[in-house]
């Protein structure tokens, strides 16, 4: 059975509550409960951490367990940590990022992202459809 | 019946034969066909022009005749037409921005994108496949 | 009798309608009549395009028909288009720039244009008052 | 009976004798007076000065005396000082700013106006025709 | 007794009604008795002028007074005026820098202040109860 | 009775022994003592971390408990860590930003703070009065 | 019999009369009837447009007729059409960028080139001459 | 008798007590005796201010009085006037720009003088000599 | 009995396997086995991790334990860890900065080092004979 | 008899070995003797120097000289030298740069050239056939 | 007797003839002994090169030699050779740069000097009058 | 034998004499003579000059001749000669660059090394055992 891992990075484990204007009011725990009912076929799996090098050896062991692919949402991360894109540059399993808003059209320190150009592709601005939308990316 | 359009900016109607290192062998014909075939509950309309003014054209009309969104790769205007970006923002019509490459592991000057922030998200890298999870968003 | 043509760039068309917050409810149209009775000895030419290429044919044109004074309302061509600038440069008909926004006031991508330089001068913010200024700047 | 205000900053008062390739040798003087002529109706106050706290000061004033509007050259200080800028946004008198020369088609110090994003609008490169327009808008 | 100083720079005596989303409603004048109220054992003196030099000249008369400290907005002049940052400089008495708003939450040209580096220290942000703060700081 | 919570980041576990000309020779045990003693009405707690993530999981659980204000001192964080801004954007507990040194009189990365815009307000460069100086913000 | 195209972009229709001081006095007309007579072995094909779209449809269907090359001067597009220099890239037909004048003595805004990177080479600053240098190096 | 006068910007009216390990401990007085003593021939004038305009009216003055040269320390103003650039560069007067200090071998924000361009010459870092020498230059 | 620390940062765990085109194959396994054989007179420790406020945390203990000298390779830390170079900053023990790869020859972000400062040398772009040259300068 | 004279810069010495894959394997004695078989009417003489005072005395004497036009190649001087690009400014032979690739598809610094300003025009990224058509300019 | 060495730098050895408009008509020639009969008292000795290396040589020299102070006038080797700067900080003999015109008012590149920071002084924009003043400044 | 060259570039001649706080009090000879003991099996040649040209000569001479290594101090020239950069890149002799300062840690202007990316590698920061360490990374 395919096993594809979502990773979820800094203050999303606060979705729902935080900036509900920006990032919607709805869970990450019932977002992953609706893509399981979804795709029964694949086993997803999740992480979240606020720590920049948990993110790291999670991406490495990823690698190392032959997961199919990861879902990689870095939060604030993406805009800052070149170790995280170190990591999915080192591993060969391909790596998809997501964000929840459009960044762009936010403030300017979001408008760049350091890992997007060692990540196979980025969607972004679907609210929690982005996750769909890379899970689809990946079959 | 619900109306999807398809609008390609400059040079991709070359597409097949255009640095294939990059963009593929694929042609847009396929593409389209393939798309048809995969969403027949949706009528697909597809327009390219090399032109930025037709391309403000058709994204007028698009909102005019009802359609329920579209799907725009605006090829290079992409990074230098800040009138397609007002276009978008003129209308109501939901645009969701697609780009076959990974344009942030591109030039510079490809890492900036005008349109992206007037339209409600962008999906890029994953080949033709981009066009594929752009209607999938829109759905 | 003396004649003076008033050019619309991009998206202009949608006035009435577009952003109404930023370009106000009046459309085009009304603002062309009024202006025609405010000025009954003048014959005030309208032209509006979305291509850029149509824009600078026509100020081509109007220098070769004799006219008397361009009111330029480029939209987002006055900050990305380096030939407007020059067909301005080119022509001897004089050319003042308007705009109906303050576009001081508005994003960093449209502080900067670049066919002020060339222009007699600038008038901006006024609403579609704007227009009517600038006939009495040429008169 | 309608009072409004022109406010000059530093050096025009030299006005008819500096620079007048740029400026021309008319001299504030007279043009004050062709404008009482032409506008009959309305009081026409005039100052300078070339202190900042001074312009400061006037338009603090000019809005506790229910000026109806304020016509605002003010000279090198639109392009180095925030005060005035905060002057404008704290009063509720309107105020519109002038300029001789097109300063965009100057050096590039002088392409930037602090003022702008909190005047009604801008009127520029006219001469000290650019005073009548002003006076115009805001009638 | 001690004596300290509050020097207040351009358009804060607009206090209470400039901008009341950002500064609040309170006049300076209140924000005086209340603080001396609160610290009966100190000679609290005030100042304020939307004049540069005179700022400058109050920073140097101070000096020669023997006054114990000196509480200082500057205002607009926060940004643009290195003569006030070299009157800090060359004086003795302590200099506090405060602001009523969050000056790093606003527009890019109120992030950078030219007298900070010169001042004790930095209070920013908690209204006019900054003040008060900064005067505890003196104690 | 009232909590407050003192956040330290990198490097202030060795306040006291580092750079003694820049942080003073005070060990940060003495100053919270030097607190608790100052406001026996409140609960001061304290918290030190090397690792930004820690200090985004501190932040999110003084939210949870209910603490009433945060005084942080990033340290380093303060000019590369978006998650930590993020993490103070995300929960409804005041943050107040301290700094014992004037950063802006530091080297030009010390200039600016990521973390400011969220904060409540800023004081910095008082030494270790600076966390005095927050307290009583929050009071 | 060797086919060669010569493109000219926007307002280069007015050579002869546009700014005789920058490009000269004589006409385009005159340049291709010379350079006909110069090189009565290739058949020299011409082509001029203001519109950009133009131009990429022009060198798309150069490519496809089997063109030797193409003597390109972009006129004010070399500056601002990165759709251009992909119309180039996409091509097999080489490409040879000329210009009139030395566009690196006038403004900065000319300096930089978008297509001379995807070109064969660039010839400029010799006038009218600077085509019969780019057709020399074609043959 | 030929009249020269000697412009003291802001702060200047402190030399001798203000960082002496900048700019000397000699005063201003005491510099003025030294060069009248020196030049019995010429008139020498003095005038300080802290003021912009006031420094600015001096300037206006001094070119209508018939004075032959002036030799302008503007202190901080150098780097954020540009209204005494326009003044300098509206007057006939030659004006001399000196600085006691070297000022490229201090802060970045003194390594640029806005009113350099406008000035006959400028001279630095030579201490109060630097005075005498501006004179010779004038004479 | 002489103790040096090697302090590996992100991903450098990976060493061997990760883009051996950058970094070679060689396992960090073998290089510090080598380095033991080398230098059997000196006690070679060695400490790797992906957590930026580890390193911080290995960096303080070394100090405390009295170690002579740290070889600290940061990885991608190098450039975005301030925090880092405060902790080296911070402690009295010398450490060597190394590199296996030429950073300067890769992307501009590798190019600006934080930490190189306040290092005792840097040595870069020998491979992992980086880390024996790096030993030699400590000895 | 006419004379021209091809002046290399630094490094060019080594054409032919060179960087094959860059400069092309053609050494430029090799060049030399076909443009003399190529132009039997004209004296072409060939000086390279790796000193930049050399070339500007060789600049200098050819004006002295007579000689007819200045073929240049500065190589890596093209970017740093302002010595030469004043050298040129300052006679009056013409001077033609010429690049043998296409300096602007090359690394950032190498984009900007020092002296293309003041040269007559440029030819770059024909091979050592650049020189062939600056001779062509010339005659 | 004290000896006082003029270095003029690249291209001055053209000075009279090169640029008229920037440098004047008089030579270096006539400079030197004007300078000499005015003091006859010192030994005015004089070096010119337009290798930097020479330069670098000559200062050096005169370093060992003994001598009183330099003029400097290093010609365009001012904006581009820190290697000069090095030279003059490393030698203790008084270095004092001088500049026929006025380079703040020319091309940006000629407004940043390398050498002013380590330089006495500087003395630009007085003709060749700056010499004299140099020279003054030494005595 | 093998023959390793050591070429140190402009003002080291001065080495021992030149801001000894910077460079240290040892002279090159000793430094020469003490490597040459250490390593009595390897030929260590030595070159030093003030001119840029005469570096690129040597560099070319030790390609011919067979040298093993170079070792490069290039002294101001490293941040300023793309010239030596493109000699390094031209040869194929390895050459290891070498700063007896850390660069990083002086001025901004010798943070950026045009050489590094074409050398081997770097060693900086370590005195004069630089010139050792690059000895051994060439062995």
């Amino acid at each position: 059975m395919k096993q594809i891992l979502i990773i979820n990075g800094p203050n999303l484990n606060l979705l729902g509550t935080r900036e509900p204007g920006i990032y919607g009011s709805q869970t990450m725990d019932s977002v992953i409960t609706g893509l399981r009912q979804r795709y029964p076929d694949i086993e997803l799996l999740y992480y979240q951490s606020n720590h920049e090098g948990d993110l790291i050896d999670r991406i490495h062991a990823a690698d190392k367990e032959g997961i199919s692919g990861i879902v990689l949402n870095a939060g604030a991360y993406t805009h800052t940590s070149l170790a995280i894109a170190d990591a999915i540059a080192a591993v060969s399993v391909p790596v998809v990022e997501v964000h929840i808003s459009n960044i762009s059209s936010r403030e300017p320190i979001r408008h760049n992202s350091l890992i997007t150009p060692v990540c196979r592709g980025i969607i972004a601005g679907f609210g929690t459809d982005s996750y769909r939308l890379a899970i689809e990316s990946l079959l």
